[in-house]
Formats: structure tokens, sequence, C-alpha cells
């Protein structure tokens, strides 16, 4: 029932008339990338594969759809029996994208696949505005590792869409446990402010939180008096001790300070961490300060500006009454689409840095997903699920690790200025092509 | 799990410390509003307090801890146990809230409440922000009625919680279906471009959509060319044509040449409702257009431009060694806290509207919850949950119900200069007032 009430009135309007059956192509792209932005990355995929092999309605749901006259009893039928058969192919989550990238192709029967709308466009959106978002944090902290705090700045279970999300392109670790128990995402996490306020001096916190941690912990030293509580850390946990924390104040000028401290006092081995209000900019604005690692909170789960991609799901072709295929689109004033199944290729330049989105259109249009014309480029396509049955290698914690490698590696084909913070026009231009 | 892993760590420490079980006030408030708006409006208490209800630690997680080595044996056994015995006091659903209102207090032992300062979080900061971004919508409508369809616009469970909120704060429907089921919001929705594509011409697919649905429908009547499309439109379903519906195009000068045309081809009582990106200023600046009606999308679901609330929430009162409560307080350089229980008035000037938001603190600090003085002003606080048990009629649907009434009784209590659109200042003030 993750779903809008629109999608069932048309699977009922369909079912009368017809045309339910009609072999239909989805395709899932964004018209733009988030102003400013030089690339967006893909996520979510995985996550999506396992929610449509799991959508299904169930009694409890069928009874409040016939309650509530939502739809006929002829369709509420056709609801109890209905799971996802057709195939979904698409980009690889990780896969970075462009104005127009076709990022996601859904082929199956008009009604089995206009089902799966808002669940696909839920699922994508909201993963790809955080992993864009990351994912440029990770070029802004330049190898310095980065864990995701900001759970408690999006709806619980966001949170651990977007702890999975961050992951992917490249942060550390995340504060929440639940991502790391479905997705196999590291979790750390020591203590807050109210862990320090609740014993009866700072220092009886620390040693509290270092009996039970061991001295490699971090402690957070921003409760009362900075200076003191590293002097308080270093005495409760020695030499040994793993880390402090710096939750508030101006980072540029303390973080110095804190380090200075830190090597008079001999513990030249404990690492600082910060986590005051970071997006991209001040991590960047951070780099030539003592700093050893960042979490980051609000500006990742919203998208740091941005928090939806914007993505759209759109019928592209469909079976006409004659059995061939129909390229269809929107055609009036705005948002006006391009018909018919797209085949993307990413094409490289002389210096072996991606150079074009080339987006192929015009050939075969049936379901079997003709290969794009090689061109001695990358074919962005790859099967996710195949007759309802979703890819294995997709799901679970292994989809997780190998979107994690696939970011990696193709975040390494773009140009240097795809890089940049500033804002500037997508780092590698789209051009749609006739076959 | 849907917390953060500082959140077990605290409790393994303090539970080795002894200190776990020392009576505790955790208070959530925003320092700030969201830049430029004159309110803010509380919202998820009722689906909050349903999750704190459930939140268990099952044999799954509890094993998946032991394994990960995330707290020691003892806590683990603890967390088996555990269950939110406490008592959780604060703002009505669907109240207003100011810089430094104290939203939620949260009182129990040290460890049962720290561990749900996430879920507290999650639920207030995503819930509030759609709920105070809606509710300037719904001003800016003037009595027109407003849909919620962001579904697809944030993850697809922040989206029934986003839809929930909409419609506590005066927007008439949503699409998502899960919140009808749920939370009892009204659901509408009829069709997608996909539908009209779908068929092998305009008129055949609204054709199928009035048999399926009735006249009473609302036809999409921008796929191909509007104009065209509102005669298609009136031809099929006569002069009982329920709506049309625009989702492009510059609808400032689009919706009066459809009214016109209507009235022309006799269709007076066919209503106009627009969709086309969507927010508060929009909707406004749509005020002397014949629209009859507005869904509203991803402005919605991400909180126009501020998609968390930066609602914290700290520990403000515990219990020390002698068995006496203290106020404690973050006290380093930003970010500082001001200790101890408030208690929250709102105090109405000679024209009768709110004027301050008095913030009474330094009182009694045990956990009885002293009542504020009266001094002519409104108690903001009302029982959420009494020693574990929440409040009923919080709950479920009637929940939401008494939420809604309440936004709109003490909506109208705030002075005019609240629903300007235009940036300034909060519109009642806080002050910090000492017993």
């Amino acid at each position: 029932m993750l779903t809008d009430r629109y999608e069932l009135t048309m699977v009922d309007a369909a079912l009368r008339s017809g045309t339910a059956g009609r072999a239909s192509v989805f395709e899932v792209f964004a018209r733009s990338l988030p102003a400013g932005r030089r690339y967006g990355v893909v996520a979510g995929t995985g996550r999506l594969l396992e929610l449509v092999s799991r959508f299904r309605f169930g009694d409890a749901e069928l009874a409040w759809l016939a309650e509530n006259a939502v739809v006929s009893s002829r369709t509420l039928d056709w609801l109890a029996d209905y799971r996802f058969t057709g195939t979904i192919r698409g980009y690889h989550e990780g896969e970075l994208y462009f104005p127009d990238s076709p990022i996601l192709t859904v082929e199956s029967g008009f009604a089995e696949g206009v089902l799966l709308e808002t669940l696909v466009l839920s699922v994508l959106n909201y993963d790809s505005a955080v992993a864009g978002a990351a994912s440029r944090m990770v070029s802004a902290a330049r190898g310095r590792p980065l864990a995701e705090m900001g759970s408690r700045r999006t709806g619980e279970r966001s949170a651990v869409a977007a702890a999975r999300a961050a992951y992917i392109v490249g942060f550390g670790a995340t504060s929440n446990l639940e991502a790391g128990r479905s997705w196999g995402v590291p979790t750390m996490g020591t203590a807050a402010h109210a862990f320090t306020m609740l014993h009866d001096s700072e220092e009886e916190a620390f040693r509290a939180q270092v009996e039970a941690l061991g001295a490699s912990t971090t402690l957070l030293v921003d409760t009362y008096d900075v200076a003191r509580g590293v002097e308080t850390a270093v005495r409760v946990a020695g030499p040994g001790l793993g880390a402090v924390r710096l939750d508030s104040g101006d980072l540029l000028t303390l973080v110095a300070s804190v380090r200075r401290r830190l090597d008079e006092l001999g513990n030249s081995g404990t690492r600082i961490t910060v986590t005051n209000d970071l997006d991209e900019y001040a991590i960047a604005a951070l780099a030539a300060a003592p700093v050893d690692s960042y979490g980051v909170g609000t500006s990742l789960v919203t998208g740091s500006g941005h928090p939806a991609s914007g993505m759209v799901y759109k019928l592209v072709s469909r079976e006409g009454p004659d059995g061939s295929m129909v390229p269809v689109a929107k055609r009036s004033a705005s948002k006006a689409t391009h018909g018919g199944r797209k085949h993307p290729v990413r094409l490289f330049g002389a210096d072996g840095r991606a150079a074009l989105e080339a987006v192929y259109v015009g050939g075969s249009d049936d379901a079997s997903g003709a290969a794009a014309p090689a061109a001695g480029g990358r074919d962005l396509v790859v099967p996710l699920m195949v007759d309802g049955e979703a890819e294995q290698r997709m799901l679970g914690v292994a989809g997780v690790q190998a979107a994690r490698r696939h970011h990696t590696q193709v975040l390494a084909e773009l140009p240097d200025q795809a890089f940049r913070l500033a804002a500037g026009d997508p780092a590698v231009r789209t051009e749609l092509r006739q076959l």
C-alpha cells in the first residue's frame, strides 16, 4: 500500500477497457541534476528490488480497499493475485547519472508496471538525493574517513536508507544500528553530552566510558570547557586514547589548539573527530586543519539542499492494437518527454575520461533489450530483475558492497572538474541520438 | 534498532558505573524556527507514542548486537527486558511552537530515556518539518482544498508520515493509500499521463476512465493539447464532469482559459485542480486564478526548503548522588542549553492574540510535573504517556483527528502577521522566566 491511489484506479479502468495487459515500457529519469551539481549517483536499487519482490496486497489491505470502494471487485481479485513478473533493467547501483539518463526501465503489462511507480520513485529519489550529496562530501574530505550520523534528522526509516546510500559512495561508517544489521554498514558511536552530564563530573563520565569501552574509545570533550576536557580525557584514558570528538564551536581554530594540546600531553596518536553541522563546504574548509575524521548529519540525510532527486517514471512505449510496440510521449507545452526505449552508453574522450552520455533511441522496441551500439563506450544497462526474479548479486549486504565498488570505479572515469564543489554544469553532457 | 549506536554504548557504560537508573528528564526543543518562518507546528507525536510503546529488542537484534560486540552481555540482558516505563509530557500534536519551546519531556531512568533519543527526533523532526510547511500552504490557499501527493519525492515510509502531517494542518486528502489505511486520511487520485498514452487516443482513455470511475471523476487534460483535451473531456463525460487536472504549463494563464472554455461548453460545475510543482508561494500567486483545488508534492514532503526541524533531545535534569534532582546543561561556547525542567505557558495580548511563549524554569524539579503559574495564559503541557502507557486519545485515527482540531483552534490564536509568507521573525516571542 506504499503507493498512490491513482495507480489502482488506473488499473481498475484499464482492466475494464481491456488495456491492462498491454506490454509496456516505463522509464525512470531526471530532467536535470540538482542545481549546480556536476553528477548524480544512482542509489536505492538493491533496496528497491527487495521491496518490489515483496510488493503484494494482503487481506487487510484488500479489505480496506473494498470498504473504501477504491476499485471494483474485479480489480480486487486481480490485486489479490498480484506479484510483479516483469523485467527491470537499468544503471548499476552506485553508477553516475546525468540529465535524461534512462536510469531504470520497467517492462511488463501496463497494470503490473504502473502499480510500481510510487514505490520506485520514493526509493530512488530519496536514496539518490543522499548519495549525490554524500559523494561530494567524500571528495571534499580528501581521503579522511567520514561517518554518517543523521538518523535523527530524517524519517526513522529513511534514516536506514540514508546510512546505506552514504556507505555506497564511500562513507566509512554510520551511527544507525539498523543499517548495520540490515545492510552490513559498519556502525560507530560512543557517547553524547547527556552521558557527561549524567555523572557528577566530567572525569567520572570519562572513567565510566573508558571502563566500558576501553581507552581506544572516542571521548566527547566539549560539554563544559574544551581545554579542560582534553586534559581530563588524557588523564583518564592515558596515551592510548583513541580519539576526542568536538561537536560545537569554531572548529578551524579549535581543532588546531586541541591538536597542539594533545601533542603536548604526549597523545600524538589520539585522533580528532568533528561533528558540528558539517556539509561538503565545511568539510572542504577544514582541509588544512588537523582533523582526522568527520561525522555528518543533517546536510547528508537531506541531500545538502536537494532532498529529492526529481526523478520521474514515464511510459515511453506500449503495445498497440496490432501487437507491435508504439513509442509514446507527453507532448504538451512543458514536461515533454521522449518516446521509445532508450539505450544509454557512456563515451570517453581522448584523455580517457567520460565525455558524453549517448542515449540512443529509435531502435528495437520489443522487450528483448537490444544492446546499444558499441561505439567504444561503456554500456550502462545491467539486468536487475528478470521475469520477476531479482538478480541475487544486487541484493542485501553483497549488493551494497557491489554498489560501493562500482561507485569507486565509475567515479575514476570522471574528468577533474566533476569534483569542484562550486556550482556548474553537468560534468558529462547528455545527447539523444537516433539509431 | 532505529537508534544510534552511541545510545547503546552509553547504556553499557552507565550500567557499569551504576548511573543507568538515575532519574532523568530529557527535553526536546528547537533552538530556532526554520529561517524566516513565523511559527512551527508539532507533528508526529501520536505516531511516536505508538513507536515508543513497541520499542523492543528482539532475538534477531540481540544476536546481531552480540555478534558485533556492540555492548556487554550484561547490557544485552538489560536490552532483552527493555520497554519504556517512564512518562512523556509535552505539546499537543498540532500545537504551534517557537524557538526554545519545550515541546516534549521524557522522564525515566537515564538508560530508559537515552535509548529513545534518535527515534523521538527522527519522528518529530521530519513530521514537524512537513507540518510547518503544509500549514503555510493551507493559509496561502485561502480556503481552497489541498491534496498531498508527494509520496514519490521522499522515502517510502516517510511518505506515509508526510501525508498524516499534512492532514493534521488542514490538507483535505492524500494520494497515499497507506496513510488512508493507517491514519484515516481521505485518499484521492484518478489517472496519470501514462493512462492516456496507454490508449490509442485521448478520447479512448477518457472513455475508459469515465466508465470505471463515473463522470464525476477528474480527467487529466494536458497530455497532448490542453484546449483539445478539455473539449474531449466534456464530450466524453458530459455536463457532470467532476474536474479537470492541469499538471504542466503556465498555470496562471492556462487556468483562466480552461475555465472560460469549460463555461462556454456548459460545464460551469466542472472544477479545475492544478498540481504542477506548487509550493506556498505558487499557491498564493494563483489566488486570483479560478483554481478550485491544489495538489502539492515535492515542496510539501521536503518541508519547502527546510526538510529537518532542528529539534534536539537534551538531558536537562537528573538525580544526584543524594537522590535530589540536579539541573544540568551544556556550557561550552556554542550550543549552550538551559538546565532544569521547563513549564511553558502561552500568554495573550490585549487583542486576545498569542503574544508570548513564557517558559518558566527553576521550580519544582521532581517528576511530578508541577503546573506552571497560571498568569492568565494557556498551559501548553499535556500528558502523552504515563508510566509507559500511552494516552489512548492521542493514538491512531482518533489521535490524528484530535491533532487536526487542535491545530485549527490554536492557529486562530495567532496574530495576523503570523500568516505572512514573507520571511520574518517568529510571531510569538519566547521568554525564559525564573520561577
